[in-house]
């Protein structure tokens, strides 16, 4: 029987709570499938690790994750630790350094769930943010020029590469094809006059290799609008590293909110370990209270387990999760209900 | 009796049908008022123009616009020309010449409007938008590397001066005193590694000048879920250039749509003209056909009315268009009507 290990880095604030929940859900959909074992080891990796060691993890932890087929992570930010320095040492140089090159986040409106749109409903809900994970804005290419003085200034330079702009339009496109053949490119051209028409004319050469995929280039602003206004016209979005972290956060808000919404940052040669992890952040205000969403936690788990080959299971925890919500008795605050993360977390495990 | 020159640029696609409603208006607030005069000297410089003479507007248009005291404009943009030549050949300079530092977008549900958010009324939908407007993302600095090779790159940098966040920040600061007294900071403090700490960190330092006004820094995407879902936190927003650009169409969205969002690029010391512009772009889809819905347009003349020195007439505009949308006859395709445009600006100077 294959055994797949996993890295589990709960991280900080509600990353360990909602992590429980979600290893709680992957053993039990494992043992009811009965084809495959799954190997956890937790890594302490996060903001105290930092106050400890001065670093967000070892200076192999690359190396470490490398040998496992699975990265599983919870959240990571705590306001003792300057937020570009934990994120700049631990997920980024993750999804970087394992070409983890799609960041793809479905935002689709489960069963029992009501959207905070007005005359939208779940057939109305139901796309995929593709967005690129390893270049464009976030680039550590910049700094400050003249400290102290009122000439003072701090740049930033994005580089999008043909390479890493091809590989996540061919994803996308192909994507679209299992779909429903849409994609609709955010750009803003206009504005970003170097990076942006660059982005959109590499788009454009590979998606003659897709002649039956429908493609359409929205500037960014009108295409958030769309995400509220017309949602059910999107089908897979294709975004930059910065616009797909907007509008996949946007997705989330117009499908019940960040409490669940999954994200997998995938490498999809599979050379690689991919990560998989909540949209949301560490929620410091809430943490330590056991009142934490567990659910895209749980469903970024599933996740996983389609990516590690096993459809079926993912499938289930999905469905057990719908169960759980439909049922609509056992809910985390925000979602209006009372239960804490531990039973939400009991409860799919129930349904499964 | 004071006259005020205004440069009209009504621009392509909609634009000109769209700032012809909006010129009828501001002559018939004029005349109501009786205290003083509009001039209006309309300039044909858009995509047609480039196409005659290589250039979006004369090569010492931004000379001829310094004389003015306010230029209206519609919008900018056919597909004939690529899109970053004509924004940056005659919006972009026109908002960095005349530092016009604060694009200023308020989003505000007018009466007889329904959000597109289930459980938001009008007392939810009320803050404004200010967006950075000189500089930031907006840079040409940028290029190309290795065109032709699998290497090929575009590059572009990003730059924020102390000078630059200074100036808005105190704007949005003074702002919130003369509203609810909060401002949402968008940052994206963790990603963008170099410049946004820097953004963060230099409105911190105004901040102290604000002990009365409540400062909130939001991560962009975060802040974007809060459009969606908690409007009724927000008063005045603070963003840079892009992440206002984005965050001022979702505005737009959450209070009824571009087709009654206004802005007004403003130079705050009256050095240099302002310039007032729909949020809207020139929408070519529907150009010509006589069904944009002008109420951006007007809302923006009345915008320029109060940046001019006239709050009462600029006041009675915006009661016109909110009589016009409580009554509900006259209204365009985008807010479920079948009126022309042309038919919305008579019954905006009729409710006059
Ligand atoms: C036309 C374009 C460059 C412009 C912008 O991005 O500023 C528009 O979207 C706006 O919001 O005024
Ligand atoms: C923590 C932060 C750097 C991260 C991002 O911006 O990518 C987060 O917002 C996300 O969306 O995964």
């Amino acid at each position: 029987m294959r055994t797949h290990r996993i890295a589990v880095i709960p991280g900080d604030g509600i990353g360990p709570e909602v992590v429980r929940e979600g290893v709680k859900v992957l053993e039990a959909a494992t043992t009811r499938a009965g084809t495959f074992r799954l190997e956890f080891d937790w890594l302490p990796w996060n903001c105290s690790y930092y106050r400890r060691h001065g670093r967000m993890m070892p200076k192999d932890g690359i190396e470490q994750l490398r040998a496992y087929d699975g990265i599983y992570l919870g959240a990571v930010g705590d306001p003792s630790v300057p937020d570009h320095v934990s994120v700049w040492q631990l997920i980024l140089p993750i999804r970087k350094a394992f070409q983890q090159y799609v960041n793809l986040r479905p935002a689709k409106l489960l069963a029992g769930l009501e959207s905070p749109l007005r005359h939208k409903e779940a057939r109305d809900l139901d796309f995929v943010i593709v967005r690129e994970n390893t270049e464009g804005e976030y680039s550590d290419i910049g700094g400050r020029l003249h400290p102290g003085t009122p000439v003072e200034m701090a740049v930033q330079t994005s580089v999008f590469t043909r390479y890493g702009i091809e590989r996540v339009a061919r994803y996308a496109l192909s994507l679209a094809r299992r779909r429903r053949g849409r994609v609709a490119v955010a750009t803003k051209s206009n504005g970003l006059a170097h990076t942006m028409p660059y982005w959109d004319e590499v788009i454009r050469s590979c998606r003659v290799e897709f002649p039956d995929v429908d493609v359409s280039f929205y500037h960014v602003d009108a295409l958030s609008t769309l995400f509220v206004l017309r949602p059910e016209t999107l089908d897979v979005v294709l975004a930059t590293n910065l616009f797909g972290d907007i509008l996949s956060d946007l997705g989330a808000a117009v499908v019940g909110g960040l409490g669940v919404a999954p994200a997998g940052n995938i490498n999809p040669e599979k050379r690689f370990p991919s990560m998989f992890e909540p949209v949301h952040g560490s929620a410091p205000d809430i943490a330590g209270k056991g009142i934490a969403n567990p659910i895209a936690a749980i469903w970024s788990g599933a996740m996983m387990l389609e990516h590690l080959g096993h459809p079926e299971p993912a499938a289930e925890v999905v469905r057990a999760i719908e169960q759980v919500l439909a049922e609509g008795r056992v809910r985390t605050r925000d979602l209006g209900g009372t239960a804490s993360t531990e039973e939400v977390g009991d409860a799919v495990v129930r349904a499964l």
